[in-house]
């Protein structure tokens, strides 16, 4: 594991953003905008719509927030947490066409995107799928291969992305327990998901720190921590991603976008 | 008018494609795709899914047939041939949307569009109405000034388009009369479309030679002929569009995409 | 205009309901439904899901609140708001289908529909258009014309509605203003939209009592009023909804189901 | 087995139709109605629109061929092919919700549904899955106990809806082959799918007169044969259906409806 020098640390804040629908919201995008450094924009077919992404892009330009596409299942019912079974082929244009509109719609509030992550069931699936994780790197890489590919820490997606020469960042999240193994606890499992705020920032300052992914027992498994996904759709997320930052500036650590 | 030589003489033919959706079908792409020059590929708001999307453009492509994205309502159950009441801020963002998810389809496809031409509704709504031929242009150059915008000639998109700096060309409708100020006669007079191939093919013959637009009553109203439009969704289309094509070609005019 | 006795007075306050889709929400269904006694379900097409619809049906049992039908125009883009040209013929057949889609899941859920009112620019239609009303209770009439019909006093459905034979309830709005003509006064004027809950609840008091529809220049237009439309979707709309029950209720007035 | 007499034989036949969209059209209906006795009507949410239910409802009054609800998985992209992630619980909301629009529609249409079938993926999910068959046996007796459930002979659904109190009717495929356990035989197994029109209707008196399945080795799997699910959706198709009628009717069978 490659502990870092403090002076030098420095790690990225990402959060799903823009996932309302027409008159539906949900999140608050405007408190989670203060916090992060990178905001993920849906891009309409699991949530999100053009008033909504063209809004979004030009609310994060304001606040100096980098934006990524964050394409999902075409699944609002299910608001891209359900896997719809679509063969990777169908994957990787349902992809293109995501990132794509986005591209557009962020060049049009004059603030481009800069990498693409996949949400919700679309990108669980990268943990374990090989094939998908293909799928969403070829997608990148036939529509624009200067986009980072933001995704798990330790998942098929950071190594084929790599191997098919994008620029890839790894994520860990602020609220999850991981295994032994680096990957995430089922939400099943009872402390799969972390509740305190004070508890889940200490650890991710660890991690950083450590450059090393800290399991639920205790363990440390290597890997580069380059960037943190909060969330923004409860008072208590909010507090948590509050925190998490807090937590990193006052131990010296800069929150920046990767990109 | 500017009559032109007719051993200089070209002219591009364009059709709407790709507008089926999942399982439905809407046209027979696979014929009209031997005669046209250009492709108008819909986005999947009014028909189209990514699926299609990429099949046509790869088609399109194998073909050497030019394409362009063709952005309508979010309209499916209508077809895009309702005014949906969006206001021109939202037709810009609509349009962009749109604009982009087939940048990157094409793209997928080893096919890049080349120009943007409406669809239905929508671009019936640049024939009378100012401001929503700006916000289509204005989307248009936000996405990517380099767009050709394709529109009806003597149209307020073909004027305003123009002035905007887009590089604009306009088309005339095989099968639709013009009146004497140029403007399409309504779909409800007798005599505002054409079934008669033959008729359809020699009018569009004597436009390109003449340079101007042939009204119902035989005058002539000077405007450049640079695309014509030819439908695929009837046999009877497809008979007329091969008709244009062949009655082009025998007096000469050479039949080429305008990008 | 018909005075009525304090100690028979009695009305019904009613509320739209159910309006979430997938994983978002709408309004606060859990506190509307403790102030109203009828409870106005969206169907699926401008809002709701039959998740949605089966559990907001569940849950007015178990107050004891009555439900209705609630269909829009089929826009969950748009919320309803839109008037999506649809002809009345067609408008139909939409209203049709979602009233069947109610009757099934109240049946479903133990608790059957007795009522239909109109959601949105759909129901603000039948102020001003006869045919679109005409059209509404046609529908109604076709799938069950035991349903009762609630609509705005004083407007083209309430009579065509009892010209064709159904049972018809004409409500008023807790918070808009009306003109000396008995409609509602646009929300663009000022003054048209009431935010201060007490004067509200003290003008629906009157118009209870006065049997009539209180202008925003103090004039009465007679009008049965059995039944007041609150809201849910904001905090102070639920406020404005709890005084006005209180309102009524310290008056004597028992708030009461119409079916 | 009950092999039954000739002169008392009779069967339905049933193929899906109204499977159109908005502009979109799939299947022959019109030829169709003039071969079964049952239509199975999409209920908008893979397939189908309002307008469409009523003019399909409405157009089998005329030609007196019986109407049924034909639910299946919100999915007009798959066309209802496709296995969506619904809970057991979901499924039977999503059946009632569309019976419940049927029942409406048919109303309207002066043609009262009276059965329910399937479709596409939610149909095929009842040949093995004893719970999501109890879920829509749920859903048509919570609705209307007197619809009857058309479904596969020798299925989950057959066995469930009868303990279940339901009429159930058992239904075979002209075009498929079946196992020696009587369910069908997988489409990607060589002869799971019979083109030959002379062939599947010899077939289908065959299995009428013998009341039993005829397997792909030849076996008999008695089972009642109440009715044929025959396709309309090529043009091979509906000529299979009018061999398999012709066949049936000059052997003496009457093919009517079930109801």
């Amino acid at each position: 594991m490659t502990r870092q020098n403090a002076a030098s640390l420095r790690v990225d804040l990402n959060s799903d953003m823009g996932e309302g629908y027409g008159a539906y919201r949900m999140g608050d995008d405007e408190a989670i905008l203060n916090i992060v450094s990178s905001a993920n924009i849906a891009c309409g077919l699991h949530a999100g719509d053009p008033e909504i992404m063209a809004k979004t892009f030009a609310l994060a330009r304001e606040r100096g927030v980098a934006v990524g596409a964050h394409p999902g299942f075409p699944d609002l019912w299910g608001f891209g947490r359900r896997i719809i079974p679509f063969s990777t082929g169908e994957i990787e244009r349902l992809v293109a066409y995501q990132v794509g509109a986005a591209q557009a719609l962020s060049a049009y509030a004059g603030h481009p995107i800069t990498y693409v992550k996949a949400h919700g069931a679309l990108g669980n699936l990268t943990q374990t799928d090989p094939d998908v994780s293909t799928a969403i790197a070829r997608a990148i890489k036939a529509v624009d291969p200067k986009l980072v590919c933001l995704t798990f820490a330790n998942g098929h997606l950071e190594r084929i992305g790599k191997e098919m020469g994008l620029r890839v960042c790894a994520e860990v999240f602020a609220d999850r327990a991981y295994t032994d193994e680096g990957h995430l606890v089922h939400r099943k499992v009872p402390g799969a998901v972390l509740h305190d705020a004070h508890e889940a920032a200490a650890r991710m300052l660890r991690m950083v720190r450590a450059g090393a992914i800290e399991t639920i027992s205790g363990k440390l498994v290597p890997a580069p921590i380059e960037s943190i996904c909060v969330h923004s759709d409860t008072p208590g997320a909010i507090a948590m991603a509050a925190e998490v930052r807090r937590t990193l500036e006052e131990a010296g650590v800069t929150v920046r976008s990767f990109s």
